[in-house]
């Protein structure tokens, strides 16, 4: 018989489990504290709410919920969203939407739809991890945004590009509470970001998959809503929107939009057709009557919960890391961001704190499309509860200390 | 404002909205009779078992059913089609298996694992109108199975493919009650597959879609398990089973699976992982729930009503169709496809029989890799009830004599 792996097409072919993957077969191993998952807190689900969606959507409206449907989506949630976009300052119509099998399938169309081998992706040191893995199905190559200590010049991601083979084909960042750092861009930075969008002529896509999850601070505006003020109208925007309900309802029904320029969405529901048809009409209908009554009261419950827990970490942070380890102050989002002593390396302290301190956390590296920031490890504490975060940080602080000594 | 479409990739430059899309727009004015689509009729679903799986689902399970999962799948689902693939005669585990958001995702996913743009791909003329748009995303060149009339040989394929300047990448078809032609192919066609998928050494994907919808005749084996029973093993078979529920639960949760060799699913489950984490667990959930209670229940519920209804078209054929139609006889699915006379054109008789008679049909050329079969109508019986086929198949009779008048 044959090797499979001569039969793969090239894209695919480097394809391998990603080493995050193997580690969080470790965590249900009950004595471990993890701060390794990205996940949310099960215990903020509107369960109820749910349930009631459920129940009245087969009620009411079981043959339509329960049939095929069109690409775009269900047309009540579409329309939903133009509000909730409007409340972001974003105008747009039903036109401008489409809803996708969580904002993870939206990076993996959008990749479909923007780039070719060799072309050039724009991104942050680091990223989110789920982005490069869906974009290197398209074989791109990346290269570095830095919104701001200061991004390159048009003329300098062209050369770069152009040198490697390809164009600068897109830009992606999350600029809200970001995966992995917490950190949000400056309402410069965002600015910064649209005119390189523009003057590259190239789409900018906003992942807004933390965007509601602000704690403190004053809001900065969505790059969607900047591009709309700066270009009149958002059919004249290169921002493209992914949102999701992943972090605000829940990720097990998988919904997510996008929201952009109109050419944009009506590309995406024929990419959608051919890929997967539609997204369950019966999730998109659930999420609907979840949304159109509790939205608002549901965001503010999981901000609450999460607020505490950020505070929990950045006390135990202060309280347990010895000197020379820095951290982010996340205003939102799920993480915070580790950097250990030059020379850490955060995959090696990793296989450490699991030998001997059971603690749990991803290494930076994997966020980096160079494979860089080996002395980074990300922390999440949107799950566990007070006592595991400070015993687990507790444990991490002394276990860096020994390494440093 | 610069233009979108010079920024799209090559591959998704040239989609556009095909024209049965458009036609399917028409299909809300309530006059007309339709046999253009190929949906499930909405009566057939089985609403209380649902309705009752999601109540069970989410009071027993919530945390589990809302929360992220393994891009594999829910495992006693996995569980469960194994058992059941065991009744088609294949014996696997549940690392031969991987749910997908229905088996339009299997199709996207199979294509981006397999075909690099110039490759070859073999199916049948005509095929699934789906397969091709999801294959096409992918950039290959088609080219003919022909299992009863005679395949060409290994060496002739590959030949064609190297001059077009790609490989044989692997073969598609739908072997029992095809979408169009509600045909199935032979127990001696479907070796005669095998042997060539085997000698090609390229995987050969059976949809199965229709597959449990067998009204009369004797049941002919899996193509899988044919391969099977040849190869020793699933892992050294070459077949890739793509099934799905749409055809006998509901299509709206949009749950699907593919059965094949674990080398392929593991590299499926990467691809699913980066494309869009997992399907949602809720459905999954659900789907399993009225599996495990009630599917051979329901399937023999749409088989015996589809059955009826073939009947009443098979009727109304021989009844009104003028000499010189012919059509197939399927014995399971649901469709008929219809074969005009020579030089009578599918798409201008749609037109025709739109303004006139209003009957609504998909012409026949769509379904063609290389845009032939212009003489072809398909005819849909699972949604229309036994007073449409007649009038609509007496209309639609006498359009096409006045038409060869």
């Amino acid at each position: 018989m044959g090797d499979w792996d001569a039969l793969y097409a090239t894209r695919t072919k480097n394809m391998r489990a990603s080493e995050i993957r193997e580690l969080l077969k470790l965590l249900d191993q009950p004595d471990i504290i993890s701060f390794a998952g990205g996940i949310p807190d099960p215990a903020l689900f509107p369960k109820d709410a749910i349930k009631a969606a459920y129940d009245a959507v087969l009620t009411k409206n079981a043959d339509a919920a329960l049939q095929y449907s069109v690409s775009e989506g269900y047309r009540p949630l579409r329309e939903w969203l133009v509000q909730h976009m409007a409340g972001l300052g974003v105008a747009c119509s039903i036109d401008n939407i489409i809803i996708t099998t969580g904002s993870q399938q939206a990076l993996d169309y959008l990749g479909k739809l923007f780039i070719s081998p060799g072309d050039t992706v724009l991104t942050t040191w680091p990223t989110y991890l789920g982005a490069l893995q869906a974009f290197n199905a398209y074989e791109p190559r990346y290269d570095r945004l830095n919104p701001e200590q200061g991004n390159m010049t048009p003329a300098a991601y062209r050369e770069a590009a152009e040198a490697a083979g390809g164009e600068v084909q897109m830009a992606y960042l999350t600029a809200d509470f970001s995966n992995p750092t917490g950190e949000t861009v400056s309402h410069d930075g965002r600015i910064r970001l649209i005119e390189l969008a523009h003057e590259l002529d190239i789409p900018l896509i906003e992942d807004a998959a933390y965007q509601a999850l602000r704690f403190d601070g004053e809001p900065t505006a969505s790059m969607l809503a900047l591009d709309c003020e700066r270009s009149g109208d958002i059919n004249n925007t290169r921002v493209i929107y992914s949102g999701s309900f992943s972090k605000t309802l829940t990720p097990g029904l998988r919904v997510g939009w996008i929201c952009a320029a109109q050419p944009v969405v009506a590309k995406l529901v024929l990419i959608k057709q051919a890929a997967d048809l539609h997204s369950p009409t019966i999730n998109q209908m659930a999420i609907h009557h979840v949304a159109e009554r509790d939205f608002t009261k549901q965001v503010e419950k999981v901000r609450g919960s999460y607020r505490q827990r950020r505070d929990y970490m950045l006390d135990a942070l202060a309280r347990f890391m010895p000197a020379g380890v820095t951290w982010t102050k996340p205003e939102g989002g799920m993480f915070v961001w580790v950097t250990l002593p030059e020379g850490m390396d955060g995959a090696a302290l990793l296989a450490q704190a699991l030998k001997t301190v059971r603690v749990a956390f991803v290494p930076g590296a994997a966020f980096h499309a160079d494979g860089s920031g080996k002395n980074t490890i990300r922390l999440n504490y949107s799950l566990p509860n007070k006592e595991a975060i400070e015993t687990g940080i507790s444990r991490l602080g002394k276990l860096i200390a020994d390494e440093m000594a």
